[in-house]
């Protein structure tokens, strides 16, 4: 499958000037000999993924290896693609990102506006957040006894992924019968665990895994991520092409050299070293949206960490902000360019658009328009983003470029392997555990503990009495 | 036109307690002496704004009251709204924010796909980014010939803009010849100058008027908004009157019971004296998104501006985010929790979903999930937003609630004009100018040059020799 890609090098390139003192000033900018002194630690720190690797562990490393999930994934897809009309994936976060991130940059935007003779697979639509007025719009959209459901849940236990998915069960049991409904639904679940599991053995639910020992956010390799792609006819076989394009570029030591290392000690020197304290991306194509809240989460569930330092309580983590350009030089720039100076600004710029919209006519009598006459479309957002970045540059504001050819499944894998490299190191940079999420236990506790779960009875009553509606700092209506 | 609705109280309600040092402790919530301080600066503040408005200053105040304007651009809806498949609003920042609010808000999820029978006006697409693929994509998916065009710029300046209706402008003429193509084109701008209202005029557009003395950011509820969301079948006198309920609510000089300087106050005391330099809008409604967008645009442009303080210049503004509830807990709340504590949190919750799925059949066996039997799924996003306030609190991360009845188009048209005062009454008390947005020309500036725009020929010289590819700070793909 695709395995003649490995013969391709990775196409990606990174240019980090604009992120150098010498060219935003000593204050802003990362310097030489910051470099110099982070690349032993790099290099320390290379040499223990690799003997943690060794050992059994990093396992998402592997996932861009698995061709015989291709095959397998190919083959259900293939069979689905063309029977169903419509497509509802169930999932959050780690469970749908990825998904999203995929589909939005390898297939047309209006996939489900299209007919489906021009479509290329079925409508596609994501049940993420358990919002009653999207779920109750997507069954009514939706004719259920034409649709496939992939359920995506590594524990079963994510209230909002259960919730909605037990909404869509019924809709569709109501609509087709239960024996067809199981037919209908597909589970991206743990091999061996857990509730969803547990259920779609009983269901006789056809199922995928979610990799043991990786964590959700670093999923969007596995069948967690490549089913829904496949789905809906992307090429899975050569978006792990890209990632091992990248796997195999980012095998030196070399901070320098190693455009993961590179890109985490850039970032992970702005933020300690130079209080840059918010990474931005911006990708210069509407494709490249989701990839950026896609990232948005491999960053901020990974780094955001509390931890104990020499007896001192830290609290790490750069945060991250998803943008687009160049809509958002419209919105943020303002602020980016004269605001407070705590950004490290990350452009991506496409250097072929998969398309190209030439302006021929432009009307006589409005000259100070001539100069669109025989402009492009796609040479105009190019331009944007090099105005963009020199102009943050002229601010003293760091930014680097992320150069990719096009936008195709191999570039997009070799990006998120990129940023999932980047992201590892980096935490071993901040020393913190990139790995877990122990954060969020506090509210998902208490979410089950308002929902009358058994066993939060006690968390229950602390929460009523904390959330009563008495105060002097409520503003009514009244 | 929905004039009886003023009669209607504003219903949206503030709970703030969770910002205070009372629950987050003193570094990090807001004290009662802090507010008592500032309570005077917001009283001579609301002074000095309504001085200006009587002297004809502050225009975007008067925007609420123009329900001529309401009658004359719902007329033209009802004459087009049936007419055309597709409606394509041609703007970006400003110019397509709050119509891209307004319509998610108020309108079908899947409008564009649904069958026109059951949709409720045309389809609605927006070319804000000059991106050729989406552009291309657009213009692919559409019957041009049944196709209605809204280009909106002031200036007729913006490039993006500009390019992209002179691209839509030709494959309309293609389609249909220019005599028919005049005739399915609106266009919003200046009622006197600029190049569109000169084009406009030449080629005998319909047109309506971008209001003068009113920044872009504030024209949600000018013709800029209303006009594309009275198209999509929103009611555009509600919101109006709306907006007039809060504009008479908010007319108290009191900082704690006027909801917009109240919110104005938390914020940049939160900024300035708490070092919660980012502001993040988290509504718990996929509906209210793209208005936790607008707000991005407005508060990063209004109060991301360079000053000159005791000869010191200052960098202000807080930069926001604009995120999803419960979707970013599953992507942000690790960060926000255990992160840096430099986040003031804004949570928007709904009180009446416009839709409720309830989960009647859960599988037997599984006992973990009998906790969701007879749950509604927007009672679970309810609890979710009180755990997540609950759990920010107990991490000592200060946030605040806005409740909302239930989104429709008044309470929508109320959030608006809440947010437009706080963020002219976060300028006053910022000491910044919150209109205009000096920043962006030097990028502007720079693109016209790269394009080759007569008048820029220096600038674009010293672009192309800090542009030029050759540097050691570039990782290629060789």
């Amino acid at each position: 499958m695709n395995d003649h890609r490995d013969a391709e090098a990775s196409r990606l390139t990174i240019d980090y000037r604009n992120a150098m003192a010498a060219a935003v000033g000593p204050g802003h900018g990362v310097t030489d000999a910051m470099l110099d002194e982070m690349a032993p630690v790099v290099a320390e720190q290379h040499a223990r993924l690799g003997a943690e690797h060794a050992a059994g562990g990093q396992r998402w490393m592997d996932l861009p290896s698995d061709t015989a999930l291709v095959t397998e994934i190919e083959t259900f897809a293939a069979e689905v693609r063309d029977r169903y009309e419509n497509f509802i994936l169930v999932g959050i976060g780690g469970s749908s990102l990825g998904a999203i991130a995929t589909v939005q940059a390898l297939t047309n935007p209006f996939r489900n506006v299209l007919p489906s003779e021009t479509r290329g697979g079925p409508r596609f639509f994501v049940l993420d957040n358990p919002d009653p007025e999207k779920v109750a719009a997507t069954l009514e959209t939706v004719d259920l006894s034409n649709t496939l459901v992939n359920v995506v849940t590594k524990s079963g236990q994510t209230a909002e992924t259960m919730a909605n998915f037990l909404a869509v069960r019924q809709a569709l049991e109501a609509a087709v019968g239960p024996e067809r409904a199981r037919q209908q639904i597909v589970a991206t679940t743990d091999p061996a665990e857990g509730l969803l599991r547990a259920l779609a053995d009983q269901e006789g639910y056809r199922t995928f895994p979610v990799p043991p020992g990786v964590d959700g956010r670093m999923t969007v390799l596995s069948a967690v991520g490549m089913l829904p792609a496949a789905i809906c006819g992307c090429d899975i076989g050569g978006l792990l092409a890209g990632a091992r394009a990248m796997r195999a570029r980012a095998t030196t030591a070399d901070v320098r050299q190693n455009p993961a290392y590179l890109l985490a000690a850039l970032c992970i020197l702005a933020d300690t070293r130079l209080d840059k304290s918010i990474l931005v991306t911006v990708p210069y194509a509407d494709a490249l949206f989701g990839l950026s809240d896609w990232f948005r989460q491999l960053w901020a569930e990974s780094l955001g960490k509390r931890l104990s330092l020499d007896n001192e309580v830290v609290y790490a983590g750069q945060t991250p902000i998803k943008a687009l350009g160049a809509i958002d030089q419209h919105s943020q720039i303002q602020l980016y360019t004269e605001g407070p100076n705590d950004k490290l600004i990350s452009l991506i710029a496409v250097e072929n658009y998969r398309a190209e919209v030439a302006i021929e006519d432009v009307p006589d009598g409005i000259p100070e328009l001539d100069y669109l006459r025989g402009a492009e479309l796609g040479r105009l957002l190019q331009r944007e983003q090099l105005a963009t970045a020199w102009a943050l540059t002229e601010a003293q504001r760091p930014n680097f470029t992320i150069g990719v050819p096009t936008v195709d499944a191999a570039i997009l894998g070799e990006l998120f392997y990129l940023y999932e490299l980047q992201t590892v190191m980096g935490g071993a940079l901040l020393n913190v555990n990139p790995f877990g999420q122990p954060g969020v236990e506090a509210g998902k506790n208490a979410t089950y503990a308002l929902m009358g779960r058994d066993g939060y009875e006690t968390l229950r009553e602390e929460l009523l009495a904390a959330t009563g509606t008495e105060s002097q700092y409520r503003l009514s209506s009244g």
